[in-house]
């Protein structure tokens, strides 16, 4: 009966690799820390929960179909520096990657990214019929290869994505760099600038893309409630772009894509600085001790801008995996991100990070 | 700075219509009945709240990317007549239609539908450059036109939208047409079975498309949340198909695309079979009063198998909204779903009914 449907399906959608997130914690009575989701913790912002749980009172009703509300709270919390009409709000993150390249890429144009990345910029980008243009970061220090991707740059070129903080390897756009690749590349080119992590950053030439839409460029800044505000589980992101680059995207925002719970928690979560003040202070700090914990352990790793470290285990690292899980403690190998024998591990609370250092220093003598 | 960017947006992509919702209650002090836009009368399922306000405890964490436990729970609700791999979960029954356009439709290709109906069909097939082919319903009772589809039937024909009941008509496809429509068209087309209202209707010889699927036609089944389970401020919804067709569409499926607390309503939602017994009952029995006092009232509607009617006021659709309104009923003129002059009322609670009966009788000496 099903003959026929095959040749209607689109052959660059074939199964092919499939992003797959940090495994949920294994059942067990043991107490396990997940420090391999890169989630909050801190758990999640409490006046997002409460304006949550209020929103459940009224489940039965469309929720307002443009998300204004959200909208006009992010304007605040850019301190007016951006307007409503500047901000494009989904179903986390990656959401927005996918309405992006929608928006932009016929089959066949080009799409660069730099391995390693974030697993969605290849995956989505095939749904589209993309070819996908690697550029990876430099070998020595993880840093982005300019020329490598000025040089990749085709009439076909249509979307470039930078990462900053980069997920997995917590390195940085430093601002001369990013200047400088904006005022090289075609006008006619999105750079798509993944900020998701750039409450955590404290370099000082650490830069969001927010001066660089203020000032007009074609880039589009993607941001997340799931690192800062704790809100991974509800999925809500958005992203900021100039007027013309987001009333473009705005067409193919789907009326009342948002769930009432999202618009509300993510209101409720900008209002909560405490929480958010608190967050950055325990990545910060988190971030401090395990750096001076790796160096005293002889752990190679990359000095991070985010809420998570890139490791490289003197052992394959499934079987550094495998042995840290052993002592209750959940981290992720990362070569499916382009990263072989590294291993990914969120900075969690200082007793998460503690109990990693000890399971290091347990497994250390077998190992490394 | 911005010149160049036009050049790379899709032309299909142009604002041309965009989706509106009905309206959101205004602000007054007055008693307001909302009967536009299709809600639960009776709130939303307690156990799904319930259990989204349980999950609402574990936000900072990501749900399970495969919605596994949603699905199951959709097994045993259809008991067990399909497997776990023939469901796919999205964010409301739009963002499923969404996904099989993206999975179906190449620029030129044709999708059939027909007005007067949802109106995304249209407005989502035009986000993927497809050509729209409407083949209205008939004029005399809303019936589905089975010749002039069959007749408008080309190569490029990838998707047919059929909806049972049809929103906004109320009128649905007969078991035998059903049948001797999906034996008489070619393989290579997928029908997509609109059925979010499925459980509203009782005619004898209604049916969704779970047999066909069974049989192996290329048939998808839209379902949602929204109405029976009262979770429209959520927004979920899914849909099955043959095995061949749900793996494929799985492969745009995004790792963690529903929020935890929406997995959670869901399941909770379908356990709710006291919930979903009382708003069947509400809704057929408020069909009934509805349907004796609208013809002795002597306004033209049409028989429904949906939560609500379409009727056709005597004087100008917009006039009769702003009338009820004055009256504290809020209702939708659906000239923008493809039927000019009529309006959509959705059935309510009794006193709501009452309401709406009480209204129409005051207003009808000045108008009808």
């Amino acid at each position: 009966m099903n003959n026929g449907i095959e040749s209607i399906f689109k052959s660059y959608l074939e199964p092919k690799e499939v992003y797959r997130g940090g495994k949920n914690i294994p059942a067990s009575n043991k107490k396990i820390y997940k420090l391999s989701s890169n989630e909050n913790p801190l758990g999640a912002s409490p006046k997002a929960v409460i304006a949550l749980k209020k929103a459940a009172e009224i489940l039965n009703v469309y929720p307002d179909q443009t998300d204004i509300r959200l909208r006009e709270a992010l304007v605040a919390d850019f301190n007016t520096q951006l307007v409503a009409d500047q901000f494009i709000c989904g179903n986390s993150g990656s959401e927005i990657i996918d309405m992006l390249l929608r928006a932009f890429i016929k089959e066949g144009d080009e799409v660069i990214y730099s391995n390693p990345c974030f697993l969605p910029y290849s995956v989505f980008s095939r749904w589209y019929g993309a070819v996908q243009v690697d550029v990876p970061l430099l070998e020595s220090d993880y840093s982005l290869d300019v020329e490598g991707i000025i040089r990749s740059i085709t009439p076909k070129t249509k979307i470039i994505f930078l990462t900053s903080p980069n997920n997995p390897t917590g390195t940085y756009v430093p601002k001369p760099v990013l200047e400088d690749f904006l005022n090289r590349i075609p006008k006619n080119i999105v750079v798509v600038f993944d900020e998701v992590y750039r409450h955590f950053a404290d370099a000082k030439d650490y830069v969001s893309a927010l001066p660089f839409v203020k000032e007009g460029h074609n880039i589009i800044a993607i941001n997340s409630f799931s690192k800062t505000y704790g809100l991974a589980g509800q999925r809500i992101g958005y992203c900021y772009s100039t007027a013309t680059i987001a009333n473009y995207i705005r067409q193919i925002h789907k009326p009342f894509l948002l769930p009432i719970t999202s618009i509300e928690a993510a209101i409720g979560a900008l209002s909560d600085s405490l929480f958010i003040e608190n967050t950055v202070k325990t990545v910060r700090e988190g971030r401090k001790y395990l750096s001076e914990a790796f160096t005293s352990l002889g752990i190679k790793f990359w000095h991070t801008q985010g809420n998570f470290f890139i490791v490289e285990p003197p052992i394959p690292e499934f079987d550094f995996t495998d042995k840290l899980m052993a002592e209750g403690i959940m981290v992720r190998p990362v070569s499916q991100f382009g990263a072989p024998g590294k291993v990914r591990i969120t900075i969690g609370t200082q007793e998460a990070n503690e109990a990693l250092v000890n399971a290091l220093k347990k497994i250390k003598p077998h190992t490394f």
